[in-house]
């Protein structure tokens, strides 16, 4: 038997904070006053721990979870709230899709001083169906994007009913997706929450995907706070 | 919430026969009538839907649970009892540890007129890993078996508790393996239930594993079936 204890349910709108772009004073203001349910950090290049430390010490006062989305198994600050840990479903490289996983593991084993010593209650599992070929995370983790709807549809399912994913993670990146494509994966799902990630940048576009997902918010934040503001519903 | 009807963790003895292999009366009469727990039909090569159907119906007076183990998404036969399919943890390539298994649900989604039509409650994740180098499918699936007990012990830990997979298959195909390795495991899983296979052809091998693993008895029932009695305890 397997229990989670999914707060991530409940959330309708998560922040994206890349810790290598510029979280100024009033981005950071915005994001913990104006009604965000979660701070996910994270980014794809350019990730040290020590960006990491600095952007959770500007969020020190927040009320809501804070959740670090670990590029690489050095980056892992543990004074996060949540690790959501991505695996990506549809990387033709297995590093990508366990691998890198298996090899965090036995790291944190020798930091924590024991398979079972490990924070499990805290690693959360983001399965990753990435599916705009322009996006850096696609090409950094060669993923296979020239997918059918029922193809996407099985690599979410994979996630669902082979791993009980707590959540599955829909993302296009830079992108605004197909709400066909998501809502085709929410009809399907039965264990997994799903989040959806990409092009967010309107009231209209967050009400869109609001309908199948758990939205989640990045880029705009740092180009237009104003828009940011009214992605929240 | 997950929740797996786990019929498997009573077992302390499985049969394995290999459809490829001359299934005789003997044998057949050997493994239906000698006390084993369950009978797992699967091979690494020269399998045909024919031949898996061919073995099923010398089969058809079981009284115990029929595990068809399959080896391509073609020979399928659905008339087992469960489909226990393997996920290879330490394979190099991503078709073994996940990609094959995205295509097959493609296909059964074709073949049942939907994700949800499909008999999810028959279907048995085993996560394999392969520690014999020499093994066909340790060849075949290009696995990683130069580890660590840890190393191991991560891919064991990988299949538990990030997949939740129902089963952990420690598989030294051919060879009896390490002890030390499989009790490794054991301690260290909390979903998952053990599977452990490769060299039992004595009571007294029988007897080693057992106390640490549901045991998988496969060649020394084609080799010798009065050997093959002896590790039913």
């Amino acid at each position: 038997m397997v229990s989670f204890t999914t707060p991530w349910r409940n959330w309708k709108h998560v922040t994206k904070l890349d810790p290598d772009k510029n979280n100024s004073q009033d981005i950071i203001k915005a994001v913990l006053e104006g009604g965000t349910d979660a701070i996910l950090v994270g980014g794809t290049q350019g990730i040290t721990l020590e960006k990491v430390k600095d952007l959770r010490a500007k969020l020190k006062w927040s009320k809501i979870p804070l959740l670090l989305e670990p590029s690489k198994a050095e980056a892992v600050d543990l004074s996060y709230d949540y690790f959501f840990v991505p695996l990506v479903v549809n990387s033709q490289e297995k590093w990508w899709a366990g691998g890198a996983h298996i090899s965090w593991i036995n790291s944190l084993k020798t930091v924590f001083g024991g398979f079972n010593k490990i924070p499990w209650e805290k690693i959360v599992i983001e399965a990753y169906v990435v599916l705009n070929p322009d996006a850096a995370v696609a090409k950094v983790t060669k993923c296979i994007t020239d997918l059918s709807v029922d193809q996407i549809v099985s690599h979410a399912v994979f996630a669902d009913r082979i791993m009980h994913s707590p959540i599955v993670y829909i993302e296009y990146s830079g992108k605004f997706g197909d709400p066909n494509v998501v809502r085709a994966v929410k009809d399907n799902l039965t264990y997994s929450h799903l989040f959806y990630g990409g092009g967010i940048d309107s009231r209209q576009k967050a009400e869109i995907m609001s309908k199948y997902a758990t939205i989640i918010v990045g880029n705009i934040v740092y180009d237009d706070i104003g828009k940011y503001k009214q992605t929240i519903l």
